[in-house]
């Protein structure tokens, strides 16, 4: 199997056609982006860095049971998936408080949510991806109301499989986003990647961010922070 | 029944006790505000004008057979309310697009929903009443479950009732903010006020706004605009 048609080059990965009509290659791009993609900068390693993570995250989540997308590693920096319907929704879940809710509240960072939280935003670029409710999801037509439960009860059970893994590693999981697509039979999978990208992780011993925030805020080097994660995961992986 | 003590100096409004416990006596104030009371100005007649349309639409309401705290109109700024202890939700139902749901998802102002959409704030001056999801009405420990579900259904049912009141002043009722409150016997009842303050109302034959956007956006007096409301809310009483 190999590359054939470049189909979308986003953010962070391109996506090519293969010879299988519903299987995606994906390359992961040495690309860092922050502000819906406002702050942009090219780092040297990270596309390997997020594919090999990912992959491996997934690989975990297979063996949990969850249903998904990724089919299998390609190279360093590719991997191949099941071609997915994307939903315009970045799912997000929180367990700590953070970011945008530390914001919305008036809180400040890490304190332990009673339950967690799933949020909605609408992924549209232009809009700057709006923060939305389940009444503006099912005005956009981007999911039914059966479809908006399944999403919010596979986010939490994604969220319980990954809390127990990062957990392994040393490593608090504060929030993170997902993207979901419906496949071939209709049936809603998760998709798109996990990766210190797309999540907040703190170290627990030091609180160190171990995630995009060293770039978005300016307070490291993403490689060695990447890095850091992938040798924790291969460690777990030796272990086994 | 007469006022006794100031209890809340609020921006449209004061509260005072009464001799009897439940029941409190607002005054409402000629002050107009926006931008969360970063724009204020004195308007000498609003007062009165949101009392006399309040209670009226309250009266309205009572005849529908909807639930809420107002007792009766005391004098042209003044009346008695049942005292609720008041659920920090601003509860919006919007039926046209406008405003921040329109800024929200890049659409023009104007076009009517198929569906009404029910929104919460968070009521919290320091925050700017952040709009937040069911899930944060949990985190914050305002509501319940069952009690979301309950501010949703009465939302919806006064929806419907005041669209058909408006409808016939020649008004479409374009979206508002309701306030809820527990009542002594722990019941969800609707509280505060129903004006041109807390509604977007536009002509139905002309589209001109007859609502406190006059003020926000700064396009007429909220004087006559008030008065026009009042004047049709008492035509269609004169007519019954
Ligand atoms: N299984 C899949 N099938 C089709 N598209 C997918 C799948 N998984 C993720 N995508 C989409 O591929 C794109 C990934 O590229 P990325 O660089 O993250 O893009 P973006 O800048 O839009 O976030 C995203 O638009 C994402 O929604
Ligand atoms: N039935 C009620 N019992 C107690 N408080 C009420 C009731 N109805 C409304 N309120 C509260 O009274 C205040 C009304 O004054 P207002 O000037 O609108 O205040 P604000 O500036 O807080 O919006 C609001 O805080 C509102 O929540
Ligand atoms: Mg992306
Ligand atoms: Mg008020």
């Amino acid at each position: 199997m190999t590359a054939n048609e470049l189909i979308y080059a986003g953010k962070a990965k391109k996506l090519f056609t293969t010879d299988t009509p519903d299987v995606l290659w994906v390359e992961y791009l040495d690309q860092a982006t922050a502000l819906n993609g406002l702050k942009k900068d090219t780092v040297i390693g990270k596309g390997q860095l997020n594919n090999q993570i990912t992959s491996r995250v997934f690989d975990y989540l297979t063996a949990k049971g969850i249903k998904h997308h990724f089919i299998k590693q390609e190279s360093a920096t590719e991997q191949t998936i099941q071609r997915l319907s994307i939903i315009p929704l970045e799912v997000v879940v929180r367990n700590v408080v953070a970011g945008s809710f530390a914001k919305r509240f008036g809180l400040e960072e890490g304190a332990k949510l009673a339950q967690p939280i799933v949020e909605f935003y609408y992924k549209k670029d232009e809009l700057d991806d709006p923060f939305i409710n389940d009444a503006h999801v099912l005005f956009l037509d981007v999911a039914t109301e059966t479809e908006i439960a399944e999403l919010k009860a596979q986010a939490l059970e994604i969220n319980q499989v990954l809390i127990e893994l990062f957990n392994q590693l040393g490593i608090q999981l504060v929030d993170f986003k997902l993207e979901f697509g419906r496949n071939q039979a209709g049936e809603i999978v998760l998709g798109d990647e996990i990766s210190p990208d797309t999540c907040r992780l703190w170290d627990k011993e030091t609180g160190d961010h171990l995630d995009k925030d060293v770039y978005r805020r300016e307070i490291g080097g993403i490689v060695s922070v990447y890095e850091e994660v992938l040798r924790r995961l291969e460690q777990l992986e030796g272990e086994k």
